[in-house]
């Protein structure tokens, strides 16, 4: 049943892995076939080295099991609830990057700083509230996808303008029209939270250090490139 | 002699290695067989490049080397301190991973910031007490495991719930029920403590810093998914 | 046409990825053959997994399209401004190298601060001032050519001292004598910024932090140096 | 001539590649043969792709190349000084190793903040006093060991005790006492570099951050630990 999507969402969690975006089984990757509406989803808490294609987990929109031998993972209901709400993406991403989970850590948007930010998304990254108390302790993982899509409904954003989402105190959740393009988007993601948090220690900087002295500019500067340069053969 | 268990030790070793935790010979993995009260440790100052299964030494719990032609790790009297007060403990990973490494020099716990670190341990990641003069100049190793031991009594820390510590000005030690997962917990700490720190620099931001403008963002976005997206092929 | 050019282009691409400077497709590499006046460029949006030498792209230097089967670069306008106003250069290369990106996000330059940079170029690596709407609006990438231009002309600079520039709230292009040249030279403008960044850091530090205690200090060195070292074998 | 100490430092030259401590050729490896007097140099500016062992040029105290087709490192002079002062060493490295060298280019000495550092010197890493103009403008290199040789003499350092020093605005020169032992303390310094920054930023911070709330603490903490886990399979 869904092979091919199988497939799909067992290369696009070992890309995770090649993408540098997870260490140990820090990462789930799902997507959907809009038309049975069923999902397939990685297992919870199996290595990447030893998982294998029939170990993806194919569960409904009720969160039920249709097949698979596993568990699926812990943040299924997460998955649903976005597949719910967000009818035109074919593929969810879970992971702990760390550029994009420390903003999160820090309860942060991450800020429209460049043009590598606007080339993936036309607003800032939102960061949702965190959860209350009753919220963490019932339905906790699908209570995260409502905060989700509260914060997408509350500030009328669109999920196919802004693929990815910061979870308070948690980490990034990205999506895609299927399991490449979700993951493609967890690593921009991931390297525009890296060149935020640059951008900001760079801005904050006034000057205060001294340069390099001219004469030592110079000399350098000649002793490679000038017309008597003695760096290098010949 | 604890043939499986130096298989063990000794492949763990080298997974410090693989993981990007250790430079040169800067860390050691011991595991401990309960039955016997005999550990098996790395030997002192030895390359991974070089070392082999048979190179582990075997010591009893008074540290007296009971197999192998090298000498264990200089570190392993803060081994037994571990094993004799831990009880559920079977394996104790030290290393110098160089996020958790700057707390412990820093004298600082790691902070419980987010849910990648509350997946780990159920507190912060505390942070040891300087040793005295006298305690640095005699039986220096066997005080280190002392103070260790020491601050998760007098704060009742369950070295079950909280598989890591740091030394102050020194770096940290990991424990788990086996040498794969005190590996691991290693790997996970130096995560958590890389995250801690990036939270902290990006929470003290107060938004000082212009954003991209607006018909930049407007442009790079259009260009890129708009009606009339010209980036890319077709 | 100009097979040899497009073969040290496509290269030169490829060396992009391998030099870690580019994810994905943010990156393009061309270079101008000054004879007939013709250049040679990557082609737009396409992965350099599966790209190859026949895909690079011909324009002249009103953008006509002269040969390939594939659009340019989105960028193309930008390296063809370059290449009329700076006469000596043969090749531009446009990436979005993260720590040179941070700068061109804050909208600085990249001061001088030590030999590395002077061994680049003679004075600091100017950031361009922001295109106003207009010039966003109506032909963007050509505008991005012209505030180079525009930068180097005012401030006197010569394009063979400075082999870089950085495009405000956007990212770094820089030359050389050939594509292998300017490459080289997007990665060393990568380290120089690096070290930029960490430069400043460290200068903002004045000593509130402890050092090691002086015990502390003499005992690790001597158990490792010391005339009665325990550390290490024999 | 010298034909075993040139594969040794043909070999440690390769080595500096490997550990990350150099890009392009930004770094160079001799040794001396102390019975002849005699120093196996790195090539200038020849890449560490193309060079073979046969490349390795010999030179004199003096400074005159004995043996070798190529001209010998622009440091040369430097290196010479060294081996004139510091009579135990065997071989000196230079590098640009990036977090070394932003201390360099701040003009700071690195302070000895843990055990990592105590490891590896009995004190601080001294930063050079700046170059005068005229020093830069005559005999620059030889200067430049000059003010490192001040430099021990005045806080009567002993260079093995401290095996490395930082060039301001420069960046580090390392010995041993053969090019294996002077690779890794450029290696080691390097991390103690690292680890240094690290945890002057740490240091810096108040707890100013809230951590994570208790109740999400516990809920991430028990569904992956509890009694009543939910994460993994079974």
């Amino acid at each position: 049943m869904l092979e091919s999507l199988k497939q799909e969402v067992f290369k696009a969690n070992l890309l995770l892995k090649e993408y540098g975006l997870v260490v140990l089984t820090w990462g789930n990757v799902s997507a959907i076939d809009r038309q049975s509406g069923l999902i397939v989803i990685k297992p919870s808490g199996v290595p990447y080295e030893t998982m294998n294609v029939n170990d993806m987990v194919v569960v409904d929109l009720e969160g039920n099991v249709v097949e698979g031998h596993l568990k699926p993972s812990s943040d299924t209901p997460t998955h649903i609830e976005l597949y719910k709400s967000f009818k035109d993406i074919g593929s969810v991403v879970h992971t702990h990057s760390p550029w994009a989970t420390a903003f999160a850590q820090a309860g942060r948007n991450i800020p429209a700083y460049g043009t590598t930010h606007a080339d993936f998304a036309n607003r800032n990254i939102p960061c949702t509230r965190g959860l209350t108390q009753s919220e963490v302790e019932d339905e906790y993982e699908k209570n995260t996808g409502r905060v989700i899509v509260e914060r997408f409904e509350i500030e009328e954003i669109s999920p196919n303008d802004c693929p990815a989402v910061l979870i308070h105190r948690h980490g990034p959740f990205c999506w895609g029209k299927d399991s490449f393009k979700a993951v493609e988007n967890a690593l921009v993601l991931e390297e525009i939270a890296k060149m935020a948090f640059r951008t900001e220690q760079l801005a904050d900087y006034e000057g205060r250090q001294a340069g390099i002295e001219d004469y030592l500019l110079d000399k350098h500067y000649q002793r490679k490139h000038g017309k008597n340069a003695y760096y290098g053969q010949k």
